[in-house]
């Protein structure tokens, strides 16, 4: 079976950028910069469930966009998170925090409902996304 | 300088094991089997902060203690998350969820007050991460 990005996760999310193993979203919430990664492999639910090639890949891609994430402006903390409670499709949370921000110091899941970007306002990270890809 | 657990991550679990990068902790909270890994190196904070060789066997103790809690009974779901909003010292949860717990489909972490283990209740899970640990 091939792989096809649930339609949840495509509804709440911009395209960026695919790296080698996972496709990489900017999620449509302009109050955090938030990257989530789907590993482009049909049926995956858990990390632990990767094959151990797939598993270093993951691990290389989430490390790469957790710095990126972190090294963005204004961002203090980044939360990384792997839930998959409403969306089983395996995919990876990257967000971007800081001390006062909306659901500080509580996590970004489920705490309030998303503020989509305004036209353009995701491109300025999307090209960051897009331009970490190239180097893979 | 030496690594030191900090003293909120002390207080909210109970020690299991010690493996080659981190100690694991049971978080004491009898509701979810939930277990967090702390890398024992000083200063650590975000994942993506990590030296190569540690970010690669923390990948492998996050991946193994993953297996162990997909694999206990009534585990539906594996929740990972490096968090740190409100305790900065890196650590890793990983926590067994099911259809229907209290905190379901929201994330565990800021849902409410841990309910702590009776005596011995915690020893079984306490047992298999040690038990794990000696396979490493």
């Amino acid at each position: 079976m091939d792989f096809s990005l649930d339609p949840r996760l495509a509804a709440d999310t911009l395209f960026a950028a695919q790296f080698p193993l996972c496709e990489v979203r900017v999620m449509n919430e302009a109050r955090y910069p938030w990257l989530v990664a789907v590993p482009r492999l049909p049926d995956a639910v858990e990390l632990f469930g990767l094959a151990s090639q797939d598993g270093e890949q993951a691990w290389a891609e989430i490390q790469a966009l957790g710095a990126l994430v972190g090294g963005l402006p204004g961002v203090g903390k980044v939360n990384i998170g792997a839930l998959g409670n409403m969306v089983r499709q395996l995919h990876v949370h990257i967000v971007g925090r800081h001390e006062g921000d909306p659901a500080w110091p509580g996590p970004v899941w489920g705490h309030s409902p998303a503020k989509p970007y305004g036209p353009d306002e995701a491109s300025v990270l999307i090209g960051k996304v897009a331009a970490l890809a190239k180097r893979f």
